[in-house]
């Protein structure tokens, strides 16, 4: 075997990982959305392509040496989005096959060699995952912004701006959530609070939904608000509650976290720990950024090759070290 | 005087009235969606004026006998709503005084003659007002879908999906929602419960989401299921809260409820006065189909004329029996 290429791609990020059958990390690259419902399937296969080319750059690694390319995405890839990236990859001369695995897997397998275990993952939505034989064997949630994602970053900065609303509508409990909400989208201090909310209101209806995301962050800032820590429990007992849906009783193995806000937030991750134990033992788990890993473990086998602990903790090291030297 | 018309425009349909002094209806009309936010200002002010033009047919009144026009919507209409819809109703001879006033207050009208009470509405939104001297004098909720309505239809039908998602991905309990809804989206029988959660998730996200507020039937029909009644008091607890907001200890006065969720469930409505009296005795309350009435009371007033019980009475009355008659 020459080389692998791994793409792993995200909503907000996408990153390219060029590796040789020992497990070494050659090359590490990183551009924007590769997600093509968030960004369209061109500037998504933009994106994909961009990461990869970055990533062979800093391997010196020629394209036409590249045997196998996987893509790691939501999904797994629309057959038009599949397509769409075929065409991009072979126009860079990407050649090798191309092969699509689940974001959910390749985060798993970002913390761990071994084949059977779950992952818990949110970042701007949440989902889980359990493992079977290196395999997707279950899914829960990852149902989207609108009708799933509990406990996700689009949970919290939802239930945050609807905390303030209700705050300043006379239908909730003072919250210092609120001050900080008008801080943050510069709401005039001298606004009476039920004009502050429809201010509020005018301004946050201009953006796509899913933005609200981007406030979750609010909660953790604003740790000891009673109004604040009860949205962090409430998402919480939503990500226990996925992960208790994967959960099968003859399915051993760690607990992998990952995604932007739970990989983020130790405080979350502690609270979905000890609701899902319930009083019981907690499970092993570790922590993971990204399916960056993940992604260069399913690569070296789809490539027939085997990833043992060895193989793992080199491709894990030589990724960490090409993030830190500002592969990145 | 001569006469006044009265329009009150929802985001389903639009209702005209055109009434002489003494309270008498004398034209009923009915069009579509009259509100520029869901239908876009070109077709609300068309329903506007189509609907208004019905009303003076049946009147056989002429545009130029018409000296007010007022208008009842949410927000009260956008000034550029308002100067389309001037022109609009310019080219239909109606040439009278137009002024416009809160759906909110109209609901509120069509209930009493009194000038002091509050009103509660929720259809696919939702919105509690104070009214103190026949003008409105306080609003709580009423934020939109996204982002506050709270009980209102889009709030249990978005609940009654979540509720099934849950059910089919193990994250939930067991529900009767779960068949209705299958059925009512045609999800096939053979279905795997994933599988099923999966297509439910991509027929809906096709939809705006407001759209949401047609499923809130189910969560009525499937009465005794438990996740449902549980569905239907959350919805009865975030209304009560909403009322509760508005209630101020020296203004007293009946409780006008109205809005199409309201307005067409008994069941809700008991469970909001129970949940909003706490035990205590329960408000005297009102129930109205929409605003018409309300909008007439409204115009009637606009225009000089005292709308005392008698007034009120016989507007009442003639609007329900033009309505009766085939006028809706």
């Amino acid at each position: 075997m020459r080389a692998v290429l791994a793409l792993d791609a995200g909503g907000t990020s996408t990153r390219a990982l060029v590796v040789e059958a020992g497990g070494r990390c050659l090359g590490f690259g990183r551009s924007g959305s590769g997600n093509p419902v968030s960004s369209g399937p061109d500037e998504a296969a933009g994106s994909l392509a961009a990461s990869a080319l970055a990533a062979l750059a800093t391997a010196r690694c020629a394209p036409g040496d590249v045997e196998l390319v996987l893509l790691a995405a939501a999904g797994a890839g629309s057959p038009a989005h599949r397509e769409g990236l075929t065409r991009r990859l072979a126009d860079a001369g990407l050649t090798g096959r191309l092969v699509f695995a689940s974001d959910l897997l390749a985060t798993f397998c970002s913390g761990t060699h071994l084949l059977a275990g779950y992952g818990l993952i949110a970042g701007t939505g949440a989902a889980a995952v359990r493992v079977v034989d290196g395999r997707q064997d279950g899914v829960a949630d990852g149902l989207g912004w609108l009708l799933g994602d509990e406990g996700s970053g689009f949970w919290i900065g939802h239930q945050v701006v609807r905390a303030v609303l209700a705050d300043l509508d006379g239908r909730g409990r003072p919250t210092a959530l609120t001050a900080a909400l008008r801080e943050r989208l510069q709401v005039a201090d001298d606004l009476p609070p039920r004009q502050a909310a429809e201010a509020i209101t005018r301004v946050l209806y201009l953006a796509r939904p899913v933005r609200l995301a981007d406030l979750a962050v609010l909660a953790f800032e604003a740790a000891g608000d009673p109004v604040a820590d009860g949205v962090v429990a409430g998402a919480a007992r939503g990500l226990a509650t996925t992960l208790r849906a994967v959960t099968a009783p003859e399915v051993d193995g760690p607990v992998v976290l990952g995604g932007g806000v739970l990989g983020r937030s130790r405080v979350l991750r502690d609270a979905v720990l000890s609701t899902y134990a319930d009083g019981g033992p907690r499970p092993e788990t570790l922590v993971v950024q990204d399916g960056a890993v993940g992604a260069g473990v399913l690569a070296l086998r789809h490539a027939g090759l085997t990833v043992d602990e060895p193989v793992f903790a080199t491709l894990a090291a030589s990724v960490g070290s090409l993030r830190g030297s500002g592969g990145h």
